[in-house]
């Protein structure tokens, strides 16, 4: 059991010693009486320990289309793309995945919400670089009932697979939209999840059409259908729900669902701007952060997207004290764990040792008056300085140690995609 | 003179050399025939060169005023600000402009246009960092005539002193906003700028409420107002530009007035988020971008600028293609250098050595499909490894040389102003 003691760290507006042993948080004192031998030490000088950031929607893989046709609309973008993608073999999933890991590493990621294909060779990726990834196989069957069977042996069999993932690693079941799937595979998937125990990831109201579409086709809302269809419950965590009505928040908030606010890529993708926060939470809805994949919004750095998030909330609300910084945090890291079954995201004994050191000794903490505010506001995230995920150090001094041969991989997977 | 040479940088698709002599861009070649003797060789290797940022909106030594009361109402944050900057005296400002200037450098920054009091203290900061500073010198009343007399005569003063500034600071002459200084006084400094060949800062519709207060004062909105005043030209540089009618956009054209778009700024306080980017560049009127303060925006960072308000005209637009990566860098460059008639903003033989080399060697140029969008759209600031202005190298692999000084007045400062 390895142990790790944090000395001198700035917790809030204190300073501390921490204490990890095994996989989780085992001290949190002003001063450690005694310290275990042979631990690891970190000097916790000019740094602010804060809980690992809790990524709940992307496409990890993705990071390879990274500034693919930029400026181009929607339909013209995603005909682009999914030419990229058909072109994704196990190794670019591989790598790609690696790839985002070590960006989610180096901006302060320990746990990410992914929905994208190959699973286990994200997996592998996963398990080598010492985050935590939720992954969720995709049922996408374009309404075609005739393609279902082979969706449900591959989750059934992704899921016989996952037994023997890392603990990192869990299954998870991803409904790609309710304009996408059919609504008896939609019940399929509702009801595989409920009996293995797993979380349901799927797009909700990204874009105004698709609510459109849904009246038209349905008569009712995508979280209507959904009500109607009986597969809503605290297991599904919808990814962007962007358009919603009144009634879709107060069914959210019946049946438990979680929401998952994708700012950068509803604004990048120009699905809109006005994402509900506070009727979502007045209502008891819980609302964590994502990214989105690195197509739509280019980057998978959470401290990004909380500031986004939280100008647009101010900007669009008119209000300067929409979205405070304490919810923000609890958005980017709490919110997600407890959505995920995690116990993390946040500093307490008997977590889960899923926490981050930022750096503190330059100009966005100076002055340092709200140490939240400078890292969210004023600072980038090249402020994370190490990383610990399930008690082991993935990063420190900024080093992860595979970086080299992950950005050499991938540029050269990417050679074979666009240049072939 | 100096002689600096850039051996293999990539330029946009192309690996260039390029040459400075002196302050200025020499040579842009393929490859460079001969070297001159004793001249200081950066291996490009990696790296891609961009015209240095022109910030041009701040108040830099409010950088000391960083995170101060988050989350609160705009008139409660403004009375609390004032309370802080009336503490600020010579010293303050002259070490808040360092920290300013350090954070500028570091995020790429090369040329600025500040306003705010005692500028002979920012001056002094900026002439020893090494980047280039418009400084305005603020006319503000109140609409109290008998405090004219005295704001004239510092205006003249600094101007003399100006006349021995070295030649990267510049004087300017700022006018407050016209719901803060009188006609009378606005005109005089129009006047004094005109006769001397300076330029004017003001900021201009900001905020609904000023627009709807000048309409119930003067009958018209803001720049229909200083149109009236005679006061409009092509020296004016308006900050902010929110709430504008198709009229103002139309003045603004007709008498080539430059818009400075300060989009972390108008989101945080709450200002407006619906900048019209299309309509002004449509009607011809020049676009350039701010950070605007730190004590609004939290930060000095030209490329999350950037990135922000692409995102938020895509955003509110609803159109994935609005505010294209080009028009963005040449908002954030060249349209600013233009409005301060500085040789600069472009990478070009005979142009000012303005320019900052930018590590690509890390996951967010992984893959180098649109180098533009790697560095706006998926990197942070810390990729800006090198700034050279006026032919000077003032940041070399990420060194400032006085940055531990500077932190620790800049902390000591601080301290004095909050805890005293």
């Amino acid at each position: 059991m390895s142990t790790i003691y944090i000395k001198g760290v700035t917790l809030g507006k204190e300073i501390k010693d921490i204490l990890i042993e095994g996989n989780k948080i085992a001290a949190i004192e002003d001063k450690l009486d005694s310290i275990p031998d042979n631990c690891r030490t970190i000097d916790g000088t000019s740094k602010a320990v804060f809980p690992g950031f809790v990524n709940m929607h992307t496409h990890s893989a993705m990071t390879l289309t990274r500034g693919y046709k930029e400026d181009t609309s929607l339909q013209e973008w995603l005909q682009e793309i999914w030419k990229v993608e058909a072109k994704m073999d196990e190794e670019a999933i591989y790598w790609g995945t690696k790839l985002a890991c070590l960006e989610m590493i180096k901006t302060g990621t320990t746990s990410f919400y992914d929905q994208y294909w190959m699973i286990d060779s994200a997996v592998k990726a996963v398990e080598e670089m010492g985050i935590r990834g939720w992954h969720a196989c995709v049922a996408l069957n374009l309404k075609d009932e005739s393609r279902s069977q082979a969706i449900k042996e591959e989750i059934i069999a992704a899921y016989e697979r996952s037994q023997k993932w890392n603990e990192r690693c869990r299954m998870s079941v991803g409904v790609h939209a309710p304009y996408t799937v059919s609504d008896e595979l939609i019940q399929w998937c509702s009801s595989f999840a409920r009996e293995k125990g797993l979380t349901v990831h799927i797009h909700m109201s990204e874009t105004e059409q698709e609510n459109i579409d849904s009246q038209n086709l349905n008569g009712c809302s995508p979280f209507e259908h959904l009500e109607r269809l009986g597969v809503l419950g605290p297991e599904v965590i919808a990814a962007h729900c962007v358009w919603l009505s009144e009634n879709d928040i107060n069914i959210m908030a019946k049946y438990g669902v979680t929401a998952v606010h994708n700012i950068n890529s509803n604004l990048k993708l120009a699905s809109g701007s006005r994402f509900l926060y506070n009727e979502l939470r007045d209502k008891g809805v819980r609302v964590c952060l994502g990214t989105d994949g690195c197509g739509s919004s280019n980057n998978l750095d959470m401290r990004e997207t909380m500031k986004t998030a939280a100008l647009l909330q101010k900007g669009w609300r008119r209000d300067p004290s929409a979205f405070k910084l304490q919810e923000l945090m609890q958005a980017a890291t709490a919110s997600g764990a407890e959505a995920l079954g995690l116990d993390a995201g946040e500093l307490a004994v008997g977590k889960l040792a899923d926490l981050i050191l930022v750096d503190t000794d330059n100009y966005a903490f100076v002055p340092q008056l709200d140490l939240v505010s400078n890292f969210v506001y004023s600072a980038n995230s090249s402020c994370v300085d190490t990383v610990i995920c399930n008690g082991e150090i993935v990063m420190e001094n900024r080093v992860v140690p595979d970086e080299k041969e992950i950005l050499e991989n991938a540029r050269r997977i990417c050679n074979k995609l666009y240049n072939n």
